[in-house]
């Protein structure tokens, strides 16, 4: 099939039509009406690096390249609005298959209020999804940074954690939980993950400090709130809110079920430094998933500690 | 070297500042204040399908890809606002030789007024550069579109074509120019494009009604512009302007240097249908390169002929 094809069925598969989206797919550029300040995020997922294609359906690995990009938007506190799709498809690749990517990010844009107002298909050696993600915020002071935690902040997370480790190593045939339901479950928390955006906007408003998405795992990732923050956080692993079976499928795997939780990468999930009145108060009161406090912003060098661990431990890192 | 360091060293060589970022590279997403309408293109370039990384220099690698991307926002007739890289390296590529990718992109982003702020920066099978460029507009009609040429329109392009198909037979050692200068010349055509910022917002304010950028070669993107805006496209391959060299290095290569200019790519020049009394007044007098009518918008079914070529010429398609 010729490039030009499938990119005219990949066009039509794009419902492009939104709310702000004034041209997109078919001419050089997207035009889209701005709303204030643009909040833009690049997030790539590349096969064999970041996924295996072989374990995950076409419609998946569309919406946790999507999901994935959607969830840096949650933790700027921004409302999202449009993204663009660069996809390298490699040589050969079924029009179905590359129809069902699509697919699968734009469901999951539909259901966040996202447009896919364009993007650029080539040949790649691999398959290779980045995904371009804006976001909208009427004034920079509602954006929430990676670098505002302050002493005495309470640091808490959403949902619950080690979700997705446990759905890979379920993947990866290394472990199964206790039923094939729970199995099933663990599974889609990894393959199809629920970027925090409603809850970003939530947490914004009622006066997180800072915030960050847990991609590479609580220990990386609230690491970088403690640096760029110039604090020190300290957080307690028993205090992690575990995934249902997740405690099994660490057992399974020889690890303990909070420092899994905490070193196991892609919930997606949000950690944020809020005023101990801010967490207290009425404004978190509808939050649509459940915040746990896990620790405290406190006096020391700008470090992340786990008060009952005592090894150093670290999330995913990915080696070049 | 892991990830996290040489994403460090990228970030610090990315000189984030701009005159609309509030927040840039280390937190989630970049900042820029949004000024009317956000236009927006995606651009993919892998090596082996878009270039041969034996064959360029680095700096010329992020360059090109930079290009490329801003050249479509040329072609829209918009103000080019920020730039955003997903950077996929082959495992073990250097540090030096990253960066220099980056210095490429980053030294053009700072000729044409660009701001990289922001990307993502990942391991791959092949190099893979990803620009996501925006461009802004006050006025959504100040937008000139590929669907907007009217019968009785003339057909422009800016500069010279053919350049970069020359630079690349010589790169690929198929061709010579008549002097080693012209040599160069020509392959710095093809390895550092120009993309036409300025000039497409000059077209756009003199009234040009459908505009696209030649990355694919006349013959496939001025047939866009016909089939785009529904109307016949006469155009005459003895009116093409050539660049120096190109007719000795087309005629090397056993082509019509006509034929030759209209169907290589990459010369990123842009093809414009203007009101010929656009075209004859003031307002592109003072256009920083040449314009030159090439051919007329006419009745007749949606298609592109070259009046005086008996075959039908195509430009560059990548095949999946």
């Amino acid at each position: 099939m010729r490039e030009l094809e499938l990119i005219s069925a990949l066009e039509r598969a794009l419902s492009a039509s939104g709310p702000h989206v004034i041209r997109s797919l078919g001419d050089d550029a997207a035009v889209v009406r701005g709303r204030g300040y643009a909040v833009t995020s690049v997030d790539a997922m590349v096969d064999g690096i970041h996924f295996r294609s072989s374990q995950l359906r076409p419609e998946e690995i569309g919406h946790r390249a999507l999901a994935a990009a959607l969830s840096d938007l949650g933790a700027m506190g921004a409302r999202a609005g449009e993204a663009y799709l660069a996809l390298g498809l490699p040589r050969g690749t079924e029009r179905d298959r590359a129809l069902a990517l699509v697919d699968g990010a734009r469901a999951l844009a539909e259901r966040c209020g996202v447009t896919i107002a364009g993007g650029d298909v080539t040949t790649a050696g691999e398959l290779v999804l980045s995904f371009t993600v804006v976001g909208w915020v009427e004034d920079p002071a509602e954006i929430v940074p990676r670098d505002g935690a302050r002493v005495g902040d309470v640091v808490a997370v959403t949902g619950a954690l080690g979700g997705a480790g446990a759905g890979l190593a379920i993947v990866e045939g290394r472990a199964t939980a206790a039923t094939d339901e729970q199995s099933r479950q663990l599974r889609e928390r990894y393959a199809r993950p629920t970027p925090r955006l409603a809850e970003g906007r939530q947490l914004a408003r009622a006066g997180a400090r800072a915030m960050i998405d847990l991609s590479d795992g609580l220990a990386t990732d609230a690491r970088h709130l403690a640096r760029r923050s110039g604090v020190r956080i300290e957080l307690a692993l028993s205090a992690l809110p575990l995934g249902p079976g997740v405690a099994e499928v660490a057992g399974a795997l020889g690890s303990d079920p909070g420092a899994f939780a905490a070193s196991a990468g892609e919930d997606y999930e949000l950690c944020v430094c809020l005023p101990q009145a801010a967490i207290a108060g009425d404004a978190l009161a509808s939050l649509p998933v459940s915040l746990t406090a896990i620790g405290r912003v406190v006096e020391g060098e700008p470090e992340l500690v786990f008060t009952d661990s005592r090894g150093v431990l670290a999330g995913y890192e990915h080696s070049l």
